[in-house]
C-alpha cells in the first residue's frame, strides 16, 4: 500500500483530493506543505499530495517554492476540487439564530462571506488556523459554527447546516500528486506537463521562452512568476503547458528551453480535467517525427 | 487635505504604507481591499493605499482582481515596506516564560515560524483575523503576545519584546497609491508603469505581447497571470514594466498592446527603489523620435 503525505490537518480539502488521487493509499497528514514534500524526499512516504493552485487565491506559493527547491519532485497525476464549503454547528444546537460565532482558516471566510451576510448576518467571524481546526474549536464548543471542507462533516460528530455553500460558484483548488523522478505516466492526448525556468533577467528573455513553445504550437496553461529568494527583481517562472514530454513536440520544446536557461521538469500527467491538446497545424508529432527524418535523410544524401 | 482609505485596520503594514505615502492626508481604514478601491470610486476618499505584492506570499490577489474590474483606478505613486514584524506583549508581563499564546494573522505567523521556534517554543500559535487584531487581543488579556506591524506599538498600550523580527530578512510588501485617472506624476528615469492585459486566449497571444514588448527594449519588472472570473483556462496578464507612459517608447509600446487585445492603464509612477530602467541600445527615447521623424521626413518626400 502507498503511503501518501498530505498538507493536513485531517478533514481538509487536501485530504478530500488526496483520497481520490490514492485511493488505496494509506494518509498521513503533514503540518505544512513543506513537510509533505519533505516526508518523500526523505523516504517516509511514497508520495505527497499538495496544493497548487486556487482559481480565487492564485498560486499556491509554498508548493512552487517547495518545488523549484531541494531533491526534484515529479507530479504524477492532478485533481480538481470545486472550492465548496460545508457550515457545520453543534448537533445539539436547535435554531440558527443561536449562532452568534462562525470559525474558519480567513482564505475560507473570505470565500463565503457573502453566504454568511446572508444566512448567518448576526454571526461574529473568527480565524482558525484550518478549516479542520474550526470544526474541532465547534465540538470543543468554543464556536458556534465552522466553515469547512465537505470530508470535515465525516471526521467530526457535528451538523450539517449547509454544503456547497461558495460566493463564486464556479471556483477551483487543484492538486498534485508527487513521486520522486521514475516512470512516467503514459501520455493520454489530454496531458499537462509542468516546469520551473530561471530566465536570464534581462529585456526579453521570457518573450524568447514562450516565443519557443508558441513556435511550437504549444499552448500555455498557467504562468507563474516568483522572485527568488524571497527578492522582487530576480524571478523564476513556473510554466504549465498542454502536452507530455514523451510526444516529440514537448520533448523539442523543452531542449529548447533548456537551451537557453536552467529548466526543471515539474511532471507530464493527464488532465483532471480531460481537455486534449490544441495542436496547431504544422505542430503535430508526426510533423516533428516527418521534419526530423528528412533531416536525417538530407544528412544520409538519400533526399533534398 | 486628501482623504486617504487604505486597507486597515489601524495599526498594520497597509497604515504603515499609507502614511508614507500620504504624510499629510486623513487617514481612514477599509475593512477590505476592495471598499478602500469602492471609497474612491465613490468619491468618498481622494486615494486608496493598498498592497500589491509580497516578494514571499506572491500578488495580493484581491487588489489585482479589483483594479481589473470596476471603473479604473491608476497608482500614482509606491512604497515598498520591509516585512519586519514586532513581538508585543502586555506591559505588565515579568518574564517570557510567561508567554503560553502568541496571536497574529496566519501569514505573519508562517513569517516568524523559525524565530518564534527559537526564542519563544512553549507559546501556542493562535490564528487572528489581522496582526492588528492580534495585538487588540493581548490588550484585552485573550492571549499573552501579538505578531504584528511595527506601527502597531503606537496604537496600542503594549509592550515591545522584540522589533525587526522575519525569518526571511530580505521579505518586501509593495503598496500603491491609487487615485481616479487625472494628470500623471512626472516621469523620472525611474519609473515604473503597470497594465492588464486579456489577451487572446490561444497559442502564442502572451509571447506576441512580451514580444512587442522586448522589440522594444523594455523590461518587465512582472508579470502575473490570473484567470478571469475565478476559473482556470481563461487568463489576463498583469504586467509591470520600467519606464513612464509619457516617454516615446513606453507609449509606442502600449498601442502595439492596445492593438492586440483589450488593456487596461493602471498606472505610470516612480519606483519606490530607485532603479533607473535599463535601455537597450537603439531603444532610447531619442531613437524612437528620430525614427518617427525620418518616417515623416520620407512621407513628405524631403528623404529617403
Amino acid at each position: 500500500m502507498s503511503r501518501i503525505a498530505y498538507f493536513g490537518p485531517r478533514g481538509t480539502f487536501t485530504e478530500q483530493a488526496a483520497r481520490r488521487l490514492a485511493p488505496d493509499g494509506a494518509l498521513t497528514p503533514a503540518e505544512t506543505i513543506l513537510a509533505a514534500l519533505a516526508a518523500v524526499r526523505e523516504g517516509a512516504a511514497d508520495a505527497a499530495c499538495v496544493p497548487v493552485e486556487n482559481s480565487v487565491e492564485g498560486p499556491v506559493t509554498a508548493t512552487l517554492d517547495g518545488l523549484a527547491e531541494g531533491p526534484p519532485l515529479v507530479a504524477v497525476a492532478e485533481e480538481l476540487l470545486p472550492v465548496h464549503f460545508s457550515v457545520l454547528v453543534r448537533s445539539d444546537l436547535a435554531d440558527t439564530a443561536e449562532i452568534r460565532t462562525v470559525a474558519s482558516h480567513p482564505h475560507a471566510l473570505a470565500q463565503v462571506r457573502q453566504w454568511l451576510a446572508a444566512r448567518l448576518p448576526n454571526a461574529r467571524h473568527v480565524a482558525a488556523s484550518s478549516t479542520a481546526a474550526a470544526a474541532v474549536a465547534v465540538q470543543r464548543g468554543e464556536y458556534d459554527a465552522a466553515v469547512t471542507a465537505p470530508v470535515a462533516a465525516e471526521h467530526y460528530p457535528l451538523r450539517e447546516l449547509a454544503t456547497e455553500v461558495a460566493d463564486v460558484p464556479d471556483a477551483r483548488t487543484r492538486f498534485v500528486l508527487l513521486r520522486p523522478p521514475g516512470e512516467l505516466p503514459a501520455p493520454t492526448g489530454a496531458d499537462r506537463t509542468s516546469l520551473v525556468a530561471a530566465a536570464a533577467n534581462r529585456t526579453g528573455a521570457l518573450a524568447e521562452l514562450l516565443t519557443e513553445l508558441a513556435g511550437r504550437g504549444i499552448n500555455l496553461t498557467r504562468l507563474d512568476a516568483r522572485p527568488t529568494k524571497g527578492n522582487f527583481g530576480e524571478y523564476r517562472f513556473f510554466i504549465d503547458i498542454e502536452g507530455h514530454v514523451a510526444e516529440p513536440r514537448i520533448g523539442d520544446a523543452l531542449a529548447a528551453l533548456r537551451r537557453r536557461c536552467d529548466v526543471r521538469f515539474l511532471g507530464s500527467h493527464p488532465r483532471a480535467d480531460g481537455v486534449p491538446a490544441t495542436i496547431q497545424p504544422g505542430a503535430e508529432n508526426e510533423a516533428f517525427e516527418r521534419a526530423t527524418n528528412w533531416v536525417a535523410a538530407v544528412r544520409a544524401g538519400t533526399l533534398a
